[in-house]
Order: structure tokens, then C-alpha cells, then sequence
């Protein structure tokens, strides 16, 4: 495992990094009240004491069992309760009823992360050097896993709280500046060609971002932001949800079958449309990045633009080089936020506030091979029936993301922050 | 509202009862970790606070709303919240949903029964005699209703730790003295004729088991105790639920659909059987009463046994003028026990320990008229596909049963602590 | 078997008896399309050419192959195939994919038939007296069940057509004279007591009329006629549907999920109500009895009423010495019609027309017993969660009724002709 | 429209192609019983009967109707029943109730085909040069519709004769030769590199395959024949059901739900394998082609044999120049076949026999717009969480295919002819 700069990732620098992540997670927490931590509102949510003790099996299970000679877990049972989908470690407790579990309690979760932590730090303290640089690729990973159900906690959250009528916050509202109009949007050119996609620097990816390889792309147009909650608030008044022929016949079945009208949290009251956040119910802010929208909507709101949604490759393209900035969970505003400042001549907002829907599905790069043993389960068996989603959102760490990051869900999914910017082509 | 003795109920006596049967419901939660207050496990499942909210509700909507005048609720959305089902009251949170809620907290659960409390107080002590009187029936009312949401908590509580494979314990293991072997079961005859069925005494009674008429029953017997978990293992281990001619046809269909192969909470591992209680896991216990088994399980084993199930009004007929002793609620058991002394030649346990499952299907007696208004709905309209249970559980109240009570539910239901007492013919 | 005058049936008339029968089931097949005969449009429907291969089933199995020691079956899968839910005779063709089955095709199920009553016959004809008295009883027993079927398939059939928007019709339309407007509903009183109930007479009842014993009713009403359609129609416009207060829980979710706003086959179109009939849509006839409503609807509409259903014990009193008279199978009329002749002073319409909803949960009788074997099978094991019906419908024969007759379907049924009479307490 | 050559298509040329493949679909209805053409036995098979309709149904919404000024339907109401899915057209009966409809009978749809092929014909016959080659291209689109149908005609009667436990056969047994032992697998390399994909010649293509646009492979490796029904026995034989890691995540879940154990229309009787076809139940064929297997199936097993599946892209590489033939609809054989000779050096069965899942999700090429009006809604609204096949079928006709032909099913779909080639990267 090496930095970035190519220098090997040293011990003080794991422990550091792996404190930070640790306590950032249970930091998350603390505007929870104890009652939240338990309820799972849909198969796909988890409740977050899940999480929280999940993430902490991740590591006693690929470090400190095979690692730690005497490790010995406080429940072996852990063991089946938050192992998440890893069958080459064994069966699972069914994902469905993963709020049906009261016990361990929240407070018993929270003991397990510190005997955990304490292990992980005796572990890490107590390896040779040839060893730690053989386990930090795997520490790394832990960390990179946790970081992930960082931004699940939240968008998980999100979705139990707005089950409740009662539409509870998260934490209390912040004070909102009156956000700016944001400028017409504006097309960046691209001109395509054979291009390397994939990662393959120095430091961390996923198994999924390799092999890197070249991809031949057609010249292209990218939007320079990401949609508004106002053009989309445009496309629904122009009836987009009731028009066959914008939609992709799963997405138009969808729609029908589950009276989808708005994205998701958007919600009408007297004539008004309400965003539900974290901070609670809100107006909507017109400004903003539309969110909480399927691929299926994503798509039909590019239709009806007269535009397409980019490939994963082009976006890639454009994204090369580009500084890693904008609105991530480190601001704490856990909502997406108008442009302060419009610039229609390079694509903006790439980073941040939503996960922005491509047109491919996931699939394995030529050449891909999922990483040996159980951990080989994190990426790779996912491959089929998704959607590759890019930059980041909200709720991700700043240090989380790169342009070759995928990530990936069905098509129908919207409880994560997804949104959408518009590409075109060039021939056609 | 007469006492049984005829008094009219005194305003000391009607603060006594609200203020024991509303501590009592407190104190059944004190084993409970907060967690556990939250989960509901199956649509027919309510959270514990959900229990408690609601029973604080029904207070609140039948006596403190309509009655003092500046009654203020501390949250208008709990009467849509924590209405169970009482259209004529409103609409009702989604029952399967109420697992989702984790606001209002606990702790603001309780808050709102001391709201409540204090208010029924200050209403109970400022009413004149004349209007106490009035109400009466409708505190007693509530009272009965809590008692029987005391012993919901219970089986929901059961069904909630039992999905989970930590088979967590409300309460710590009972000092379990070895039970004694219960004698073979005797019959006892009775003669039948006109008989005298439902309530015309005073003191409280539900509407549906009014008013009291006339029922003519042929000769019958009766078993002197309880189905034991011995006897009904005997019926598993000869095949009883591979064998379609026991079984109803809707019985049938459901064992097969469901793969059920023995009573709810019988837990085989490594060939022994176990039951899964209220202090957890234990080995089974021949000699209690067979519990959490369906009427269709009560009923192919009586057929089984060729004999079968009494009608609700011959188990009346033969409780007439027995008293009400047991194992109940007070006794803290929590779970059917064995017989401490065989006695065949009286009808023993014929409250506590189980529900009797009747073979009598659950309908309005002639002349049934439901109460006027949103109590009307208490009862009378749940009159379909249900069957009457008879006799009161392990935990029940004492003074919550009678001979005249008729517990209901649906045939396939078992997670109440239900069993059953054979019966047969004389003439036939 | 004996005749109801006593005597024995001979062979002579058995051999009528099921030659009439057999040839009366394929004549209501003559105005079918081919196709008509393959499509299941519900579980609870089954197609026509299975209702004709399954009552030959029901002879070959229960006559020919115990009792004709050569008799050869044209194909051994039938008894798989048309097996309906005898578990003793063996594994049954899921019952809800009957549909699914293009052979044995229209003509090899006729030839089966043909081959069925050749063999019957060979059999009637070659038993000696002392064997024949013996199987008489399931002679009978297999006549009645096909005639249950003949009504079973007008009934499925009219399902089936109504599925197609072209509502093709089974028979052409009847020259409809405009029927005449009905009295005002009468009531007659019966003073209750004790009666006897269940058959006791010589000649044909099923097991579950019997044993006949006493039973003791309060003195009640009973309507002179059944509910029309026009007094139905007012029940809709008066917001039935629409107020929960007048259903049964049970009823108003069931109402509420399928979102049932009429009875089945009324079709509204341009604000005129229609009805589908097996001679197609026609206008609704008010005049007409009310037909294909559930348990719940007429329960409903009793309570909107002020008045209740009978019990079946108050029907068969009030039957009990009535002719059996009205509009059968054999007026080829298929569908319930108007009074002629108003006569508020005696019941009409007892028999005939819809079978009518009783408040009475179908059970077994004090002492029943089913038959040993698998023709046991066919009564008892339905004994809960159904209602019982009582008098006969405009697809009923008129030799297959009798006051003791026990229908039953479950309380959400409504394909079959049911319909409802409205009863009232007398003392209450 | 111009043939292949580049020359106009004819008049004549036109007519000769509507009658011959409107012809054929008749003839391969020839050997059904008239009940078979009623049955859908699953949503996403169609009643043949309703595969008759609906190509007519075709040629009068996209022809008759806009081009014959006069045209007069046989019933107005089968534009209702007979669109499938073409929203632009219209609303449509409920694809799940295809099966539930007995009118238009068999023969009523015959006629209705009359009449349409005559009604073309007076078309064809009147329209003048100019008009005649601006509908050519929606004639041929309409022909090669059918041609669509009619292999889905066999694969929809296959399932349905399969819900029979009689094994109804299509047409009588072959004579079937015993066919020869295939080679072991050989692979073939394939340089990679730039290439054109997609179609740019001149004669008939679906939208899907255009625009012909650049595409940049890898090289790799193709097998020089499908996999074998022999081949696919030892991966389930060596416990490939059975193991996690084979399978992609929702492939895992499918198999599990479903209980899969083996490729659809296998059927182990006392320990030997046989297979359903479409002259009945016959014993396994080791040597011919595995088929009816889903994507996800395909792709456990070239896992397992260390390889994966081509991409559409390769494939289409390493069919460019290899003439069509194979085992297809012409054959009459209906099934897939052994190779009768083997040659490893160069792709056989490319072909024919089965369609070739490949790993690529099936999308828009690179500037792919959808045609306008009612007949772009023919695949362009599709792309989404399908897969696509390639190569065709036994059931395919030879003139309906090409190289860039791309056909495409859900990865769960296996009931089509469908089957596997092995691919393998090289540089990797």
C-alpha cells in the first residue's frame, strides 16, 4: 500500500487514518436518539446500530481474527448478526429483518467498536513492518468500507425519519441563506477519442476501477451543472410523469405501479412543495440540485431535455484532472446546495452534493479479476442489473472520492442523493 | 358502573383501580432495555411503546377530550399516531408500519402517560357524583382495555425476542423446581340442556357478551386440565402433522405453506426440544399445558385424539360457579406451569396458564347491539372468522376474567399464549 | 338408499336418475366455444372441461374402480389431473394452474365421459340387489355432486366471459319482459323455541345435515321477500361503501383493498349502472333480487337497514314445510328475476334465485361425524372460516334442494348467484 | 428500402415476402389442438392465439389504418386486446390476462388474419411507386415482426405444453439419429482492436443496431463451438448450484428463491436426466447444446470453467464474414443438435441452435435515436437491466438474422432457446 505519493503508507499514518474514520462514524451519531438506532424502514436501509457494529466486523473479521492470534470476539454470534453478504465467511442473518433485533443494544454495539478499536490498535502497534505493508491494503480497505456506511448512515437515516408524520430532524435546522438563482446552463465540449479509464495510481481503489484500459468515446457535450430542483420542478409541471414516451418501459411501469409523482421527499402540502432533510421539512429550494431521483427519472427528465445522460467514461473524460471540491459531508450541510457562484466554462459542482447517474451499467472492466477470498465478494458479484453512478454526493468524504471511483445501484433506487447532469452528442 | 356487591364504584375506589392498573403496565416494562420498546415483529405485533402511547390514548380520546374542557393533548398527531382502529375516531398510522416510529422516544412515551395520568386525576377528583357515575363504565372501560394490552405487551414482547438468535430473556431464569408428572386425563360429564349464556351481573363486561340468553347444549364431557406439551408431543412424534385426514382444510393448507411442524417457540437442537420463554431458552416441559399452538393445531389434535373441542357454551356452562384461580399475571411466571396436584374428578385450570381455543366461531349473541359511538367498534366489529378462546392465560389479570369473557382471534393465530382442553360427546 | 317415500330406489331409477343427470350437464355445455371451455379466470374458478372430467373422476373413483374389478381407466394421470382435494385418493394438480392445461382437449374429455357412463352403466347393470342397495348411496351422492358442479360451471363461466371486454355472452339474450316494480318489504314473525334442525327423513342429504337435533332461537322477523337491486342501489347512493361504521373490520379492508364499489358484474358506464349476465350487459334490473355480493356487503347493508341476517337455524324454521318453488336451473333463465306476484303475507323467493347469506359460521352439528374414507373429505373438512347459505339459486336444481340444505363459501366470495333476506330480533 | 444488392424492392419482391412468412406462421400452427392456442402460462408468455392477432394487429395499426382510407376493422375493440405495448397507440388489455380471454375464438382470429392479408394485398397492389417505396421499410419492419413471433409462437407453446404433466408433444417424435461425441473445446484468437459495429448496409436492421459507430476491444478468445448439454451436466454435477462464488449476487438470490437446480425443461425420473422438447420428453443429448439456461447460469459456469462470455462487441468482431448457417426454423427440428462434424479451428454454431448470451447490457449505441411515432417504442424503450444475445435459434428463421442482429432478455429469462460460448481474455 502507498500514498498517493508513492510513498509507503507508514504506521503512524494508518493509526491516524484509522482513528479518524472510526470517530468521524460514531461522531455521525451523536444527534441520535437511541430509539433511532434500531429501525430499518425498507429491506434496503439498515438501522444504524447495524452499521455501526457491521463496520466494526468488517475488521475483526478480515484483520483481527486471521491476524490476532488470541483475538477473541465478544459474541460469537457477531459473527452471523452483521456479517452483511459475505458467504465465503458464512450464512447470514436475514437482510430483511435486520430491524427486528433489539439486542445487542446500542450501547452493546458501541462497546463492541471499542473492543474492536482496541484490538485494531494493539494489532497495529504490534506488527512488523513487512507485515503491516502486507495488511495495510486491507486496513485501507476497512477504512474505505467504513466510509461508505458513513454516507449509508445517513441516507439511511434520512429514509427512517421520514416514515414518522411526525417528520423528526436529524439534527436542528441550520440557518438557511437565501440560495442564489443559478444561470442557464451551459454545454462543455469534448472532443472523445481513445482515452484511459480505470485506476492506476498509487494508493487506494476499488478492485472494480481496474484493470485501467482505454475506451474509445464520440465527441461529447457536458452540461456545466448539475439539474435544479426548479428544471425538474419544470419537467414534472409539464407533465413528464404522465408521458409514455420519455420513459423506459421498466421505468414507466415503475412509476404507475408505485404513484411516483416527484422524487422522493419531495412532499405537497396545500398547493406547496416541501423538501424533507435532515434538518427537517423544508421549501424547496429551487436552486439546488435535484435529488433522491431513479436512473429511470433521471433519464426521462434527459428525454424530455432534448439531452442524454453521459456514459461513465465520458464523465470520467471530463472529471480527469479536476480538483476534488464541493459540497461533502465534512460541511455538514447533509443536503445539496445551489451554486454560489456560476461558471459556465468548466463543469462545475462534478464533486459533491449528488452521486450523478451515468448511462452504463456496471460491469467489469476487460481484464477484471475480483480480488481472491471473501473479500472478492465486495465488488465484483454486484456486476449485473446496476448503474454506475459517479463523483460523490453530500454525505461522502472528501477523501474518499476520485474521478475512476464507481459507484453503483439498481435503476429503481433513490433513497441515496442521486441527481443527474445532462450530456449530449456532438455527431449525431 | 355498579361494583359486583351492587354499590355504586366510589371515586376512591375508581382512583385506586386507575392508578394500580396504569403502575402495573409501568412496571411490566422495568426488565426492558430501551431497544426493546421498538420493534414490532410482525404486523400483528405492536411496538411496546406503541402499547403504552396507545392505551394513554385511549384516555385521552374517550374521557379527557370529550370531558375537560381544557384538556390540551402535548401532541395533536398522537391521535393519528396511537388510534388503533377506531374510524370513527380518524385515521390510523398504518398498523404494519408502527415498527418504523422511532419518535415520539421512550421517554417521551412515558411523559405522555404522566401527562395523562395527571389529567384523568384532576378529572376523576372534579367531577360531581352525578357525572362520575356517568363516566364510570367508561374509566372501567379503560381499565379492562389496558389490562388486555398488559398482556399483548407479553406475547409481543415474546414474539419480538424470539426473532432474534441471541434468544435474548425479559427476565432473568426462574429458580425452575422440576415439575411433577400430571396424571392421565379424566372426563367429566355434564348433562347439557337450557342454559344461561353471557353477562347480566353487574360490574363490568364487554358488550359482545351481552345480553345474556338462553342456549341449549346436549350432554358433553370434558377434559379435568389441560393438553400438556407431553400429550401434544406424542401427537408430533405419530406423524399428527403429516397426516391430512386430522386436519381442517384450511389447517392443512396452512401447516404446508408454512412448514409448521410443531407449536410456536419449540426450538429442536441436536434432537432435544427446547421452548423458547420469557427468561429465554429451556428445555421443554412435558408436564405444562401445550401452549401457542393455532385452533387448527388444537383441532387436529383433538381429532387425533378422538375427541375434540368444546363449544365456547358448554365451557361456560361448566365454569358456572367455579372460582377464578390460577397461574396469572401475579404470579410472575410468565409461562404455563404443570400442575401442582392432579385432581380428575374437577375441572382444573380452567383459567390461566392457556386460552382455551373453543370450536365455537366468534358472533354476536341474539340481540347483540354494539355500544353507540367510536367504543362500539371495540368489539362487535371484528364479529367474523375469528373463533372464541375461553378461560384467561399465564398473563392475564385475575381480576380481568370471567366465565362469561370471550377472548377472539383468527384460526391460524398462535403467538398468544393459547392451548386447548378436549372435549366430547355422550350421546353420540 | 331409500326413496323419500321409503321404498327403495331401483334400478330402473337409478339408471335415470343418472342418465338425466350426466346428459342435463353436457346439454349446458351446447352453446360453448371450444375455447370456452379451457380458461380459469381465478383459484376459485375451474374450467369447464375440468368440471367435466372431474365429476367422471368422481364416479370412476368412488363406483367403477372399487367395484368394477376390470374396469380400465382411458388414462391413469386423470386421476391426478381431476382429483379436486381428496388427500386419501392421493396428490391433486395444483388447483390454481387448472388453467394451464390444454389436453386431455374438449373432445377426449367427452370421450372419458362416454367412457365413464358406458362403465356406470355395465355396473348399475350387472350389481345384484343387495350390492346395489348398498352403493345407491354413493350413486346418489355422485348425482348431487354433479349437480353442485352444473351450478359450479354457469357460475365459473360467467366469471370467465366477464374477464374479456368484449363480455361475450353464453346464451343468447332472453326476450326480456319488463318486470314489474315490487311491494314494499313485509315482515313475518316466528315465535323461536326449540326445533328440530337437520335431516332425518329417508332419501338423499349431505353428512353435514346431520345428525338433526334440537335447537332453541328467540322469536324473530324475517323479510317476505329478498332484497332487490333497486333497494341495493339505494344502499350505494346512500354512501354504503363509503362508511366504515356499517362493515365488519374484516369487511371494510377487504372493500377498501379491492376498492369494491358494487356488486361483481355491475358495470357503471356513462352513469347508467348494467349488469353482466350470461346473455351479456343488460340494464340493471331493480326489481330484480341483488346478486354476487359477499358476506360482508350484505351484512353491511343489513346494518344500514336496521336489521340483521337470519341465523341459519331461523331460515331452515321458517323454511321447514315450504315447497320447494322458483326460479331454478330449469327456467333456463340463469339469472335472478323479479317477483311476478307481490305477497307480503308468507315468504318468497325462499328457494331459488340466490342463494341466501345466513349470519351463521358453517360448522359441524352437535355428534357430526364425516364418513369414513375419502368421501369424508367432502364436507366436514371445510368446517371454519365459511358462512352458510341457505335456499338455492337460478342455477340450482330444483331435486337437489331442501330446507335442511347447507351451502357455504367463505364471507369474501361473490362469483357464485348469492344474495341476501333481511331478518330482525323480535325481543330486543 | 433497398435488398442487400441495392436495388429498390419490387412490388412483386413484396408481395412474395408478406405471403410467405405470413404463411408460415400458419403452418406452424398446423399441428395444434384448438385448446392449445388458448394458454398463457406465465406473464411473459403469450396464448398463440394471441401471437395470431397480434401480427395482424401490426400490419392494420402501422398500415391499413393510416394508408387505406377506407379500411374497416372486424371489431374495433382489438386494438385494445391486441396492442402489446405500444403506448402511442393506445391503452392495452393487461399482458398477465392474455390467458383469459375465449373470444375471438381461434377461428374469429383466422379470419381476422384474412382479412388483413387481403386487405394488405389490395394495398400493395394499389399503391403507386413513390408511396409503395416509402412503406416498404414498415412492411419489411411488420414481416420481420412476425418472423419475431414466430419463434416466440414455439418457446411460449413449449412452456405451456411443459405445465402438463402429460408431456403433450408439438409434433411427433423424430427420428432421432444418436448423435456424435463433440471435441473438446478449442479456442480461437482474436486480435482486437478498432471496429466497426453495428449496422450500415443497405436491406432491413432494427433501430437497435445503428448507428454503426467505432468500438475498441482487447483481445481475446472465443470457443470454437456452444457449450454442451454434457459439459453443463458436469458443472451441476460438481456442485456448481451449490456454490456462492460462482454466481453473481442476484443470480445467487434467483436460484436459491426458485430452487433451480438445472437448466428449465430438465427433468430427473428416477435418477437419469431427460429433457422437454417440443416432441415431448426425451433423454438428455449430451452432445447438443445446453439451452434454456438464464444469463446468470451462463455465467456461473464460465466462472467455474475459468472464462467468461463474450461481449456483444467480440462476438459481432468474430462473426463479421461468416455466412448464416445453422440449425434454425427451417430445420423443423426445433431443437438444438449435436455438431455433426467437428472443426476446431474455426467458429461453428455461430448460428442457430441457440441464442449466445454475451455479458453486455443491452443499450443505446452512440447517437442511437428511436424511430418517431408509435414504432419507436419498439426496442429504444427496452434498454434497461437486459442483457443481449446473440446468433440465433433453432426456432430462428435464417433470413431474420445477422451479424449485428441484437436480441435481449432479463438475466433471469430462460425460456427461450438460450444458451453459451465460452470467452477468454488473452493479455490478462
Amino acid at each position: 500500500m502507498k500514498q498517493p505519493g508513492g510513498k509507503p503508507v507508514s504506521r503512524a499514518e494508518l493509526i491516524e487514518q484509522y482513528n479518524s474514520v472510526r470517530i468521524f462514524t460514531e461522531e455521525l451519531c451523536k444527534p441520535l436518539e437511541n430509539e433511532d438506532f434500531v429501525i430499518q424502514s425498507m429491506p434496503d436501509v439498515s438501522p444504524t446500530k447495524w452499521h455501526l457494529a457491521h463496520t466494526a466486523w468488517f475488521f475483526e473479521t478480515f484483520l483481527l481474527k486471521p491476524e490476532l492470534a488470541d483475538y477473541k470476539s465478544p459474541n460469537e454470534q457477531y459473527n452471523y448478526l452483521f456479517n452483511s453478504y459475505y458467504n465465503a465467511i458464512g450464512q447470514q442473518y436475514p437482510r430483511p429483518q435486520r430491524g427486528l433485533l433489539s439486542r445487542p443494544t446500542v450501547a452493546e454495539v458501541f462497546d463492541y467498536r471499542r473492543h474492536v478499536d482496541q484490538e485494531m490498535l494493539r494489532l497495529l502497534e504490534s506488527l512488523d513492518q513487512q507485515h503491516l505493508d502486507k495488511l495495510a491494503a486491507f486496513i485501507v480497505l476497512g477504512l474505505n468500507h467504513e466510509q461508505q456506511h458513513q454516507e449509508l448512515m445517513l441516507t439511511d437515516l434520512k429514509h427512517v425519519l421520514f416514515q414518522n408524520p411526525l417528520y423528526p430532524a436529524y439534527m436542528s435546522q441550520q440557518d438557511v441563506a437565501k440560495s442564489k438563482p443559478v444561470s442557464a446552463l451551459n454545454w462543455i465540449a469534448y472532443p472523445g477519442g481513445q482515452t484511459d479509464i480505470g485506476f492506476a495510481e498509487t494508493g487506494f481503489a476499488f478492485d472494480n476501477e481496474t484493470p485501467q484500459h482505454q475506451v474509445l468515446t464520440q465527441a461529447f457535450k457536458l452540461a456545466n451543472r448539475l439539474t435544479t430542483n426548479g428544471e425538474y420542478l419544470a419537467f414534472i409541471e409539464a407533465g413528464g410523469y404522465t408521458q409514455s414516451q420519455l420513459w423506459l418501459s421498466d421505468g414507466w411501469a415503475l412509476i404507475n405501479r408505485e404513484s411516483w409523482k416527484a422524487p422522493l421527499y419531495w412532499v405537497k402540502q396545500a398547493k406547496q412543495w416541501f423538501e424533507f432533510t435532515l434538518s427537517g421539512l423544508h421549501p424547496l429550494d429551487l436552486n439546488a440540485p435535484v435529488a433522491h431521483i431513479s436512473f429511470y427519472e433521471a433519464d426521462a427528465y434527459a428525454n424530455w431535455s432534448d439531452a442524454r445522460l453521459a456514459t461513465e467514461f465520458e464523465w470520467e473524460q471530463a472529471a480527469q484532472g479536476l480538483s476534488i471540491e464541493g459540497n461533502f459531508v465534512e460541511t455538514q450541510k447533509f443536503q445539496p446546495t445551489a451554486l454560489l457562484e456560476n461558471n459556465g466554462n468548466k463543469p462545475q459542482q462534478m464533486y459533491g452534493d449528488v452521486w450523478e447517474w451515468t448511462r452504463s451499467p456496471y460491469g467489469p472492466y476487460p481484464g477484471f479479476k475480483a480480488a481472491t477470498g471473501a473479500v472478492g465478494e465486495y465488488n465484483g458479484k454486484f456486476m449485473s442489473s446496476q448503474i454506475v453512478l459517479k463523483g460523490g454526493s453530500c454525505v461522502s468524504s472528501t477523501n474518499h472520492l476520485r474521478s475512476t471511483y464507481r459507484n453503483f445501484f439498481y435503476p429503481h433506487s433513490r433513497w441515496q442523493f442521486m441527481g443527474l447532469r445532462l450530456a449530449k452528442d456532438v455527431n449525431y
